[in-house]
């Protein structure tokens, strides 16, 4: 874990001044996942929790369903040119009878379209790909639960407050527990970290949590949270219209500018219950 | 230019307060590069300027060096349901001679390595690439025009501050005129679109210039500007280590953290001035 961070020498600038200081930055390094022997995708993402990363994006991806779809998952033991293991290659071993996806995975879900590639075809494939339908998760969540969240996903990281440089996730109870926290400097991989620490945790379907993400609601991470079974997402930022759609579509409560006393609600309010 | 933003039915909430308002959202939506006919990529972006990203992605990619490398690029005729063009397919032809790249190009600069997959694979394999290097590129900024830049490239951003949800990347002379901003829900798109609008305008490699980001620097934005020729990077936020690397390795001056009146230099500082 010790490459989480790492430190270098820099310059810190002034009109009037010149500084040189020691920063601490975020790591990031390449990882490959292979799948059945076969290079299946490439991210760059902060070292460790690759486990559950590969867990995380195979399920968000429509590859496994369950974690006995996964039959082995371990670092390929390649060298780099000083002999040691990059930790950067992940292979995993699917359990027999369940397909090995073709490489760029993530892609075939707006490829198989025709040439009118559109939104609706990215909601269309997902609701085609989806096994846990948040749809019937009735759970309620305080507003004033809600409000809490941002300071206690901070509170959880460990990372971000020495670098800056990094996205959060945290999955939390309905009640406000904390379940899971991660960090990436790629936010999808946040959200994959911990989304495959539930499934290799057993709490997949993630029935009755609410996702807390740190920055803004890109489609892709509705898509990554419906695959899941999570009712609830709710951020620091502004979503876009395709992430709200698809929340609707798939029965999402989706929540953005969660800030200091108040939010927005952007689809599927009904869960979220204020005093009054 | 319409499907930059949308409107929406929204719902405020506080402890006691539950208000239903209009609400303006950045619009998110897939685009699909086709080269030759195949299917190349599928980016989720903000629609518009979509030439700009498509010749953004082919140079920073290293599928092209010079605009005359792309014969057309037009939008696919492809329907939607109702019989309109969607414009998210976007037909690139290559002029004669150059090669039609594989699907998934902007992994193999990584896939390519064996096993080892490590920082320095991705070091190795842009340095490979790269065409235009910024490592000559002698100009000087002075810390004052820097200190400026983020107010200029949000005064540029037309989007922005209805949806707070875009990222923005701005490309600046080196005595801080703006040559070209642009926005997008996916900060690479972002950088894509500027320096695919310089390729447009016989402006690469980028001399002289500064590239301003909205958020933080990952490995992929230092990437597409080394591979443009810009001389300088500076961002709001963080960069990662690979970033950080990258921008040694490739002669980029890189710059975080430029907020109020002081950044951080994390590599290349001898281009910024200061008075004393």
């Amino acid at each position: 874990m010790g490459r989480l961070t790492g430190r270098r020498a820099v310059t810190r600038l002034t009109q009037a001044e010149r500084t040189q200081v020691v920063d601490t930055l975020a790591v990031e390094e390449p990882m490959e996942l292979r799948v059945g022997g076969r290079s299946l995708a490439v991210t760059m993402r902060t070292p460790g929790s690759d486990v559950e990363l590969a867990h995380g994006f195979l399920l968000t991806e429509g590859v496994i369903n369950k974690l006995g779809d996964v039959r082995t998952a371990r670092y390929c033991d390649g060298l780099d040119d000083e002999g040691r293991n990059t930790y950067n290659v992940l292979d995993v071993v699917l359990a027999p009878g369940v397909p090995i996806p073709a490489p760029g995975v993530e892609r075939s879900f707006y490829t198989t379209s025709s040439c009118g590639v559109c939104g609706k075809a990215s909601l269309e494939a997902v609701r085609a790909t989806t096994v846990f339908s948040p749809v019937a998760d009735l759970i309620e969540v305080d507003v004033a639960t809600l409000i809490a969240l941002p300071d206690r996903l901070r509170a959880a990281q460990r990372v971000f407050s020495s670098t800056g440089g990094l996205h959060a996730a945290g999955l939390f109870t309905h009640t406000g527990e904390l379940v899971c926290a991660r960090e990436d400097v790629g936010r999808h991989n946040a959200v994959d970290k911990v989304l495959g620490w539930a499934l290799l945790n057993d709490r997949i379907p993630a029935r009755g949590t609410v996702l807390m993400l740190s920055g803004r609601i890109s489609f892709e991470l509705v898509q990554k949270a419906a695959m899941a079974g999570v009712p609830v997402v709710a951020a620091i930022s502004a979503p876009s219209t395709l992430a709200v759609e698809l929340a609707e579509d798939s029965g999402v409560t989706l929540i953005g500018f969660l800030r200091g006393e108040q939010m927005t609600v952007y689809a599927n309010p009904e869960r979220v219950r204020t005093t009054t």
